[in-house]
């Protein structure tokens, strides 16, 4: 099996011709000092050597050997510390952290690309490094300087690793019900004690120190807060001192991600500092929550990427059967992608994925506008990273279990044998539909808050500028166009008369969020194949062009019509599933 | 977590009310001298327990602890021997045997309902005896009599074992390049030379002896034969003899199914004997591979059925939110199945397992009628059993996979965890998808050979039956009995488009056929809701029929709609799938 090769020529399209990068950078100064796009295809060029020379090696023989919880330490696979340091050296976890606590400062439009790299080279090994990039996002927002000062550095280098402590076993989706408890301390600290579970990252020997990010419960306050608990204690000169308490009750055994550790965490009186506003925890949480929910979407693309490149690989060499009317070359037996059902699982695949690797350049461009910009431009960047944030976790990761499923299958019989690698993608991507909220929570908050919570505001906004956007494509088939701009039409429709039904019927949001969510990405996709396909028109590589125009078309004609069909489940409103009486599950 | 509990309440209902399998037994007469309903519910009922009492207890265990491959011997976990003998000497692997060989002679419309409570109770120990049961079924349909007295008994009292050795490294999809040799011997048996691969139960410690079925060409030959190879040679007297020169290479390591071997077998000069006419082989696999087809079929029901009540009973004892527009019962949490979209979950498993179920026993009943029936019926029978196997074979399977991500989805966090069991159901059920043929070779099986081969007459003979069976259906919603009618015909046309184009573009059976398979497969659902919901309505239970007509409305409103995104992707043709040039992929 070849090695992953990052699709560089496909990232750099996307930044430079379909979203503009250089413009969009230009127009925030604190990322116009940090970077162009000389600097990110050099950024891009190295990233690819690392997730094909470091990460992608450690993969396969991570998911064999797994993660062990011994003498109440847990043991990463072998590779794994080496290639930690190697990577939080080379500045990859600090990329997008700011310049004066030791990041890189480079936007995440070129983040998202990086991270797809990663998770496509090893989902497992990556997490490690998103989760402590999120962990420093979240204390830079809400954090008091004296916490930034004294954790960041050291989280950008990659020296002290972050993990997210949400879930309890009673309290997964709703954390209202979490028992963690912080009592006050005289200096002004915290004692923290409950335990936490599902904690990824939550304790290895990668780092010399974990800083958790502990969601708990003040005295008699039903509010949630938030906590930055490290696992050793730090010094006021950032020196390490002792143990703090926190410590690893068992690590879970799980269907993939083998290499990544699942841990129970305990807090027994450790010692935690307040993040942000008492009683405001949730708040200052979800800024970690929305930069994992993108990381995880990515997780799922970067699976479909790199499911797409082995199953295409193994279609060109493996020989079984001759072409539909005779082989082309003459032979007995021809490479599988003669058939044209190889080639319908094949383009599936990379359909999904192209479009999918848009959405999250798209999204990354909005939170650096979000982050970086001012006035008007900023306010609607907020309002379009709410909207697609979602979206971009239950669509991306959807497509990504897809994808390997699909790949999966070109392998036929060999596809089910571990040794081929192309079972661990399936197992390794599932729980991405999974964690940090459920793709049926990601979709509730889209259709319940995103979309139905502003009376529309944000999706019509947005669907105007797609619109608005398409007429002015000047290479793009006009039938197609048209048919995109109907379908953008009929998601604003829909999601009307759902908010008119809604507060007769509450449970219309919950009953077809899942359905909606999937229509608007299927129809969002359709728009932006009509923006490459038009984009790679005047690209200097004829073959390029020719390519995204084929593909455009196997997705408008072929995939789109999913849209009609999510629509149609809509339409059907809830009643079908909340009549029928609970006995007769 | 609740042990598995067969659904007879539902398989009873099927049998006796819908698909009226007292009148289909009258009218076989080597069947009713076997068995009436009172009789299939006995069985059903022992089938039940033993499902639940010894199969299901080993099926996590299995997982857990997996074949083990040492001393040139295969081992079975813990508790599979004894589980094996008993469920043998319970008669369950001659069932539908031959009586005078020891079967039990019953027919395959009550077959398919005790497979699929074997394979809802456990996937990797219920392919050991399917696979028996299949290779039997091939030695009696074309065997010697000398063969089938020496074998026969000992395999459907399930003291011998049967296996089916097709593929080879080289030679999958495509059976033309297999290099196992067969020699003629003085004595008229042959000996047999060459290796296999992926040998479902190859060997193993369940049995003293296994009987392999092994395709192989004569010398100076391009055809295939088949012969029957014992693992132990058996004497005149049926004694068990010498070893064989039947050897296993290696086990593979697989993403699921880690109870059942897979195995890589060598023959070395072993003593086979021809099975039909020489090289007729593939036509005697077929009806061993027809049977196993079905049988892979059954195994994604079985999986269907037992992820559909893992996640029921989880969803109705996990608390977590409250029902939108506020509690049912005035609690602060109430259990998901409030939820709309846990509830959307459920009901898409629920109606795609009973519908597939119908399915199951239609094509069962379809099976007996072409196998003990006589004249225009038995021919009928034969035509609708080749139109509905690979149906079976990728529907149920590819729905089995479904059933079980979506149920593990329904568990949240908790589903990724092996402790809970649903992430096997999915790791053991990806198998059924691409074994027995891919799931695409099933479709281009269908498209190219069962509908559009006989220029549409199995395919119209049948559609008409049941749209002539539609209308005589008194309680059934005439709105929805207009849209499956429409849908049926749509079926017809879009394959009369086929058809029409086959000849000057080949390719477009394989890049359409997997697409029709699906656009059928909703349909003909479709049709079994309305038989099963107008079945209903005389039940004596009234809440069965108020069930039955909740489910019938959520899958005519809710999934049917799918058929017409598929008919869609039918529709848009191969051009878009094959004009891409390879070098572009």
């Amino acid at each position: 099996m070849n090695p992953y090769q990052a699709p560089l020529a496909e990232m750099k399209f996307l930044l430079d011709k379909v979203f503009d990068a250089p413009q969009t950078w230009a127009s925030l100064p604190a990322i116009a000092e940090n970077v162009d796009m000389d600097t990110a295809v050099a950024i891009m060029d190295e990233a690819e050597k690392i997730s094909r020379e470091l990460l992608h090696p450690i993969n396969r023989s991570g998911d064999e050997q797994g993660v062990v919880h011994q003498d109440d330490k847990v043991i990463t696979p072998d590779g794994y510390k080496e290639a930690y340091t190697q990577y939080a050296e080379g500045g990859w976890v600090g990329l997008c952290g700011e310049p004066e606590l030791g990041g890189m400062g480079m936007p995440k439009m070129l983040g998202v690309l990086v991270d797809e790299m990663a998770y496509s080279a090893c989902n497992a090994f990556t997490l490690y490094g998103s989760l402590t990039a999120g962990a420093a996002l979240c204390i830079n927002a809400h954090g008091s300087d004296e916490l930034k000062q004294k954790y960041l550095p050291m989280m950008y280098s990659g020296e002290w690793s972050g993990a997210m402590d949400m879930t309890e076993p009673q309290a997964g989706s709703d954390l209202r019900g979490i028992r963690t408890k912080a009592v006050p301390l005289d200096d002004g600290s915290y004692s923290i004690t409950g335990s936490k579970i599902f904690i990824t990252g939550g304790d290895h020997d990668l780092t010399e120190n974990v800083i958790h990010l502990v969601l708990a419960k003040l005295p008699d306050s039903n509010g949630i807060s938030l906590f930055l608990v490290p696992k050793i204690k730090v010094d006021d000169s950032g020196a390490l001192g002792d143990s703090n308490n926190v410590t690893v009750g068992s690590i879970e055994h799980k269907m993939g991600l083998k290499a990544s550790s699942t841990c129970v965490m305990n807090y027994d009186d450790a010692q935690g500092y307040l993040i942000g506003k008492a009683n405001r925890g949730l708040v200052c949480m979800f800024t970690m929550m929305n930069y994992e929910r993108l990381a995880i979407g990515i997780q799922g693309l970067g699976t479909s990427q790199a499911a797409y490149q082995m199953a295409a690989d193994y279609a060109k060499e493996r020989v079984q059967g001759v072409a539909a009317g005779g082989s082309p070359t003459g032979a007995t037996s021809d490479p599988i992608i003669v058939h044209g059902d190889v080639r319908r699982m094949l383009l599936n695949i990379r359909v999904l994925t192209e479009a999918g690797r848009a959405l999250s350049v798209l999204t990354g461009q909005q939170l650096d506008i979000a982050k970086y910009g001012e006035g008007e431009a900023q306010a609607k960047a907020s309002r379009y990273v709410g909207l697609l944030t979602p979206v971009a976790k239950a669509f991306l990761s959807d497509r990504g279990l897809d994808a390997a499923i699909t790949a999966q299958q070109v392998f036929g019989g060999h596809g089910y044998i571990r040794e081929t690698g192309i079972e661990q993608l399936v197992r390794d991507t599932r729980i991405a539909q999974i964690y940090e909220g459920t793709n049926g929570i990601q979709a509730i908050d889209f259709l319940g808050r995103k979309v139905t919570g502003d009376n529309l505001a944000a999706l019509t906004e947005f669907v105007n500028e797609c619109t608005a956007k398409l007429s002015t494509l000047s290479h793009a088939d006009a039938a197609h166009k048209a048919k995109v701009t109907e379908l953008l039409q009929q998601l604003i429709l829909v999601a009307s008369e759902i908010n008119d039904k809604k507060l007769e019927k509450p449970a219309v949001i919950n009953a077809c969020a899942v359905d909606f969510l999937d229509a608007f990405g299927h129809v969002l996709y359709g728009y932006f194949w009509l923006l490459m396909s038009d984009a790679a028109v005047p690209h200097s590589d004829k073959e390029f062009a020719v390519q995204k125009r084929y593909l455009s078309d196997f997705y408008i004609n072929k995939m789109l019509p999913k849209a009609e069909y999510h629509l149609a489940q809509v339409r059907a409103g809830e009643a079908t599933i909340m009549d029928i009486p609970e006995s007769l599950f």
